[in-house]
């Protein structure tokens, strides 16, 4: 039977598997961090409204440039983040693995190399890797804090061409201080020009403000969003940057033409007329998630600090021991992640019915091992 | 004022610009083999009842692996491509442009090098260029048909990884003979293992048969197709391939994770529900088409045989002789499309009503220059 190897593939893609969480079908799914709360039903009906008028125009080509969309996500970055950006700083794409996708074409690719600070998004390692990008894995701390002299030696040392730095991190939820960003770009642009990618997908639910300001007089630093989990539109797959316009022009060079479909576009301006609505459900989420970082702790866990709609928890000593633990709760009908990290798993913040369901599971966990 | 040139952007990508025709204002739009036909009522309302039951689940990713989509998929090509396929056959993604991002980053990509024969579909090189992949630049006779001897010299000489064969070819609109895609197809194996991707965008227009039949046997051979033209939905973006199973395998090792939205299925999925309904609008647009060809021979044009849903006329002779004639076409309120072809110029068949228009400016013209 002809399989994969049999194929002329590169040799990189030898032996890999896709990338992706299991899906399983279980009682309680906490393992993507997507928002648990449905969109509400007048969104529902605005976006078939929406979506019904763009498919009278479907055998059109949709607006390669996708002009209104930005100018509502500008409007709502510049009433949210701290800072005006018009449509001239605002680029969108299927989800922010495209948009990164997009940056490592522009900025990176064949003969250059990107930096991360691991355990991160692994997806941007993963993308390095689809876009001939070298990749490099920058040091994190003990704590999963980025150790400023550290990152900064590392930069100065292997001298990327791109820098992410993900704030609130995924999977350890941790925020990145504003000092640190600014030092990191510092050294970056000291080694050589190089841009900086601050991926703020999980920004709406930190207790800190998003870095959206420091793209002002610094062209070569972008931030980027999702609508996956704040919007609570993960099925959308809406991504998009705020940077100086010579980025936006830039990564037009490398787009796709028409790659964002008139359905996709539609339905994203749909939810951006809900907006207070949404950030409404990522409160709730916010206050769920401290009382999983408190209640977890109260358990007897370690938790790490969450800026973000997630907790990561631990620790489980010994070999596969976060493995072990992942398994005896998706025993007890709860669907946690483990991303690997040795000793912690991660937790999606789920409605509070959802949460305590989990609460209970690794509750009775701890007993079990204490016994 | 920072520009593009002053980000750290790779070397190739300096003084480019963007893809992408001209999207003018102006009454008749002929230039980018659009159906001029817009989707029926019910199936305007069947997208839009579609979509919002998706849009009720719309926190949660979609269907990574899209099989009730590929599913329809595989049913449709085997109703109407002559050769059975199953789901585990067939892949889709956000345009065929994607497909070809996708098949690029597999088996091209730094260091590997791609053939197409040209003028051909400009994406190709394009992406190419975009995942790092070397172009070659393949013959084509002076009638735009492909000399056998001197393609397969070609693929002897240059031992490509990836060999592009574009059938109904755009922008000339003829079909390449099944003889000549499997004596390409016996060249590419002979001089090295390499992956041959036959883009069938416009098969649904032409006079002979789909070439679907081919990857029986053969798991170096893929068929690539789009919703974007037939099926009328180019504001979609869905693009699919038929291949070996072990292809679709391959591909999902460089997609990005979720990358097609649930409301792109869910709009495909209602669209292959009235599958009868859009292939008789493509009766209408052959019939129009053979009358586009049959008039501009009869006012005195060269006209390429075309397979498509357009047609390649000319001549217009001398430096600029093709852009001139774009221009005076334009100012009569018709688009058509200049590809960059010295002397020659495309059409999309519109409705009758649009083609007439058409042919009434290129008789009016025909006359000034024959005055």
């Amino acid at each position: 039977m002809t399989g994969i190897d049999d194929l002329p593939v590169r040799d990189e893609l030898r032996g890999k598997s896709p990338y992706g969480a299991p899906q399983l079908d279980v009682p309680v799914r906490l393992n993507t961090n997507e928002n648990p709360y449905p969109l509400p039903e007048p969104l529902v009906e605005r976006i078939a409204e929406r979506v019904r008028e763009a498919a009278r125009n479907l055998n059109r080509y949709p607006d390669r440039d996708a002009v209104e969309l930005r100018t509502e996500l500008a409007k709502y970055l510049t009433r949210t983040g701290g800072h005006r950006v018009g449509v001239e700083n605002v680029w969108a794409a299927n989800g922010s693995n495209e948009v990164i996708q997009q940056l490592l074409q522009t900025f990176g690719g064949p003969g250059r190399t990107a930096i991360g600070f691991e355990p991160s998004y692994s997806m941007h390692a993963l993308i390095a890797r689809g876009t001939g990008t070298a990749w490099i894995s920058g040091p994190r701390g003990e704590d999963f804090t980025i150790d400023r002299a550290a990152a900064e030696r590392a930069i100065a040392e292997s001298r990327p061409d791109v820098v992410f730095i993900t704030t609130p991190n995924n999977p350890t939820g941790n925020a990145v201080p504003r000092e640190t960003v600014l030092a990191l770009y510092e050294a970056a642009q000291a080694a050589k020009p190089s841009m900086v990618v601050v991926d703020e997908a999980y920004i709406e639910f930190s207790h800190g403000d998003s870095l959206l300001p420091l793209i002002e007089g610094r062209p070569n630093l972008v931030v980027s969003r999702t609508m996956s989990k704040a919007f609570g539109a993960a099925g959308l797959r809406l991504g998009y940057l705020a940077a100086h316009p010579a980025v936006v022009d830039a990564v037009q060079l490398v787009r796709l033409p028409y790659h964002l479909s008139a359905v996709a576009q539609a339905t994203a301006l749909a939810a951006l007329e809900h907006t207070d609505t949404l950030l409404g459900y990522v409160e709730q989420l916010k206050a769920e998630r401290d009382r999983l970082v408190a209640e977890l702790r109260a358990i007897g866990y370690e938790v790490t600090e969450s800026d973000a709609n997630f907790v990561q928890f631990g620790r489980f000593d010994g070999e596969g021991g976060s493995h072990e633990a992942w398994q005896k709760i998706l025993d007890r009908g709860v669907l946690v992640r483990d991303n690997g990290v040795p000793g912690w798993l991660r937790v999606s913040a789920g409605t509070p019915a959802e949460n305590d369901a989990f609460l209970d599971a690794v509750r009775e966990l701890k007993k079990e091992q204490s016994a």
